[in-house]
């Protein structure tokens, strides 16, 4: 079994309303040393069998055409364990 | 300015419905090598100047009550760059 991190994340040209959204309640609580906040999509995905280079390129086949919007979004892969 | 990523995800002994329809959507897909989804967020901070144990503290902190709800949830925070 094998732990694979899929991270998703707005673009950074794309406005992150989320992001202002928990910016502004950060201000607020008096926690001024975050400058900007960026919210993303964290998913863990549990692979049967070990990580081969055929599955990797299955995970980002579904990474980019199922779990992030390529028009606005970034993903990142991380084999975990 | 040092980035610092929050990650939230629900604790395993928590339902994950959202985690769960991710994962029904990839097997109708033919994506079986995922044997489990679990889905969270991930917040990436921007923090003043460089990163010390007096802000970790603080990033720590909001971490815990502000980005997760500690009764669900757990948090992991890594200082990127």
């Amino acid at each position: 079994m094998a732990r694979v991190v899929v991270d998703v994340m707005l673009k950074p040209e794309i406005l992150d309303p989320q992001g202002k959204a928990v910016h502004g309640a950060l201000d607020r609580l008096g926690f001024e040393l975050v400058t900007d906040v960026r919210q993303g999509k964290r998913f863990e995905l549990e692979v049967d069998g070990e990580m081969d280079d055929e599955k990797l390129a299955d995970v980002n086949k579904l990474a980019e055409t199922l779990l992030s919007n390529p028009v606005i979004e970034t993903y990142a892969v991380t084999v975990a364990s």
